[in-house]
């Protein structure tokens, strides 16, 4: 989704692909076909880039390293990307900095999360610090029973980290978190470029179902302004003490506060790119995340943030019972002459984000029914 | 500029491209190198499309027709296709249907012309009737003298074309033209599908310097309501009737009625393509030109064509001093963030269109001024 606005600022892109026949590939000519995890690969790469950035946080540190000493110039950079690809870090870092996040607890063991769970009432979320996505590596907790695999692993991997090979994926131990309470799920999304400059999208409401986001309405609606200033303040302000470049989206909960009442937000992840929550700005924003990360990354300056519409609607495709999208997409097209819908050439699979739709106008309903419907047809909830 | 939303409707495209390093090769992973004018090389290009369109009109008949013998399917197919690819047989057609259009004659020979002009008067307008392009292929003739090396060329085609071999490119004679007194220059855009879909953008006024486009303002200011429904009717019928798939720019000069003085418009030529008088629509319509016509000779169903904002002002910018854009550029970013900037990634030669710009808004005024400045300084017309 950078190659669109790639053409359009002459801005030469390559990708390391996964496989030739991946996403990116098909639509960029130069995608060597290689592996993130791969270090030479990588290096060889990077040799051929003015600058490299990510879509997804799961390269390595020693890749991460190697580049760096390389020279490689990398956006964002690892001493900030370690936020975003470890939820304990990250914890500890935004409450060092004083932002407002859930009650949270190392622990590495049964004992300490029965204490954490006794303070802040079951059931708890527990987490691994690294490697969750969607809702994977996460979990809801009634009693530490309920991560005894998790614990034993963590034990054998804290162990295993007073040796000559460090430890595994759990030698930190694992993030606990209360509960939230929330009225609602918001996300902020920021961008920063190493010369520091910064600016925000308005804050939007993400519409979660099981746990996936199926739609984002941009701006949120009936947001305090009061609370939109403050978390937008709180992004940029995340942006700039852990030095991002690039874009980065902070999923965060409304609640309320416990004292006053009064609107509140606790920010609940990072994500250090062009995120989901972000794809309504293709067509709903002067500048879209994706023109706005190359030029970050770039230091070139950054492009207007403002919404083309009073509303838009971004909803997600996610794979269903149609292995062809064509003929259904053809059919919403005749539908719905002015949705923008957006598909991302990957294998359909039962559950899998294959795609999004936005829309834009003055009627928050009917955008809300449009995009719904879309997403449905396209994924085969419904047929007419 | 097919590529941004052939990448968001998952449709991979195949550029037959001039050069490897042409604009379009930069950024479609399938660009073979090939020419327009290679028979066996286009025949097989094609036969790697489900449909094949045009970027210029200057496709010979014998390749179309080879296509054709092979069943490629040509979206604008070559029977409509002629009409933009030679100017006498478009004004034949046109008038034969009914279309406003300058008074014109054929005119083969010294005699005629002086006949043609000394009754719509001096000066008159001659042209070529192919291959003309930005004003190329055109004279103001106060005389049949001004054109007397054309005239003589015309002579010995029509003299050859007598024999085995057919005549040369002017075998069919010249096309002269009443010089018209016009108000304003106009463009109207419109679309058709081959199931027969159709749609128009709204009119535009395409301010003109030196024969050259310099600004395009969405929709046109201050056009007359029944100019425009009338104008834009003539645009559909000429889709319509001349069996036009894809996209289709018809320029317009908007004049007086010199009965009634109100106002009209006379149709000056049609192009059967994505136009520069449609770029204003990448950033400031619901549906690109680009995208419709990727729809179009899909036989997808069309897209909204609403403008997202009142005004929309589109600056052409032309080669000039500086050979590197991207410091300029730069500078541009930075000035105005709301600007939309695209450039072709062609190489920068004085007076040649390397990219443009758009705004978007509600102060026309404000908007000329922005788009004119950033013209102005990418060209180094301005340093400030």
């Amino acid at each position: 989704m950078c190659q669109p606005p790639a053409v359009g600022l002459s801005i030469t892109l390559s990708v390391l692909a996964e496989s030739a026949d991946a996403s990116a590939a098909l639509v960029v000519p130069s995608s060597p076909v290689g592996s993130h995890t791969d270090i030479e690969a990588v290096r060889a790469f990077a040799r051929e880039c003015d600058v490299v950035t990510f879509d997804h946080e799961h390269v390595p540190a020693e890749v991460l390293a190697a580049l760096e000493a390389d020279g490689v110039i990398l956006h964002p950079c690892p001493a900030a990307l370690v936020f975003a690809q470890d939820k304990l870090a990250m914890r500890r870092r935004l409450t060092d900095i004083g932002i407002a996040c859930p009650a949270w607890a190392r622990v590495r063991d049964a004992a300490s999360l029965q204490a954490f769970g006794d303070e802040v009432g079951w059931p708890v979320i527990v987490k691994t610090p690294r490697g969750g996505y969607d809702g994977k590596g996460a979990r809801v907790a009634g009693s530490p029973d309920d991560v005894a695999d998790w614990l034993s692993d963590a034990a054998r991997d804290a162990a295993a980290g007073d040796g000559p090979h460090g430890g595994g994926p759990l030698v930190d131990g694992l993030l606990a978190e209360q509960k939230v309470d929330f009225v609602r799920e918001l996300a902020l999304l920021v961008v920063r470029s190493p010369s520091g400059q910064a600016g925000a999208w308005p804050v939007v409401e993400t519409v979660q179902a099981s746990g996936i986001c199926t739609q984002v309405l941009a701006p949120a609606p009936r947001l305090d302004p009061q609370l939109a200033a403050v978390a937008t303040a709180a992004g940029l302000r995340i942006a700039g003490e852990l030095g991002v470049t690039g874009v980065m989206a902070v999923e965060m909960f409304e609640v309320r506060d416990p004292q006053t009442g009064d609107p509140a937000y606790l920010v609940n992840q990072l994500a250090m790119r062009p995120h989901n929550s972000g794809h309504w700005s293709i067509d709903g924003a002067v500048t879209s995340q994706f023109e706005q990360h190359l030029r970050a990354v770039l230091d070139l300056p950054l492009g207007d943030t403002s919404p083309r519409a009073p509303w838009t609607v971004m909803g997600n495709v996610l794979g269903g019972d149609y292995p062809q999208l064509y003929p259904t997409y053809r059919h919403l097209l005749a539908r719905d002459p002015g949705l923008k819908i957006h598909l991302y050439g990957k294998n359909v699979r039962p559950g899998r984000k294959i795609g999004h739709v936005n829309v834009s106008g003055t009627d928050l309903d009917e955008l809300r029914a449009r995009a719904g419907h879309a997403s449905d047809f396209l994924q085969g909830v419904i047929t007419e």
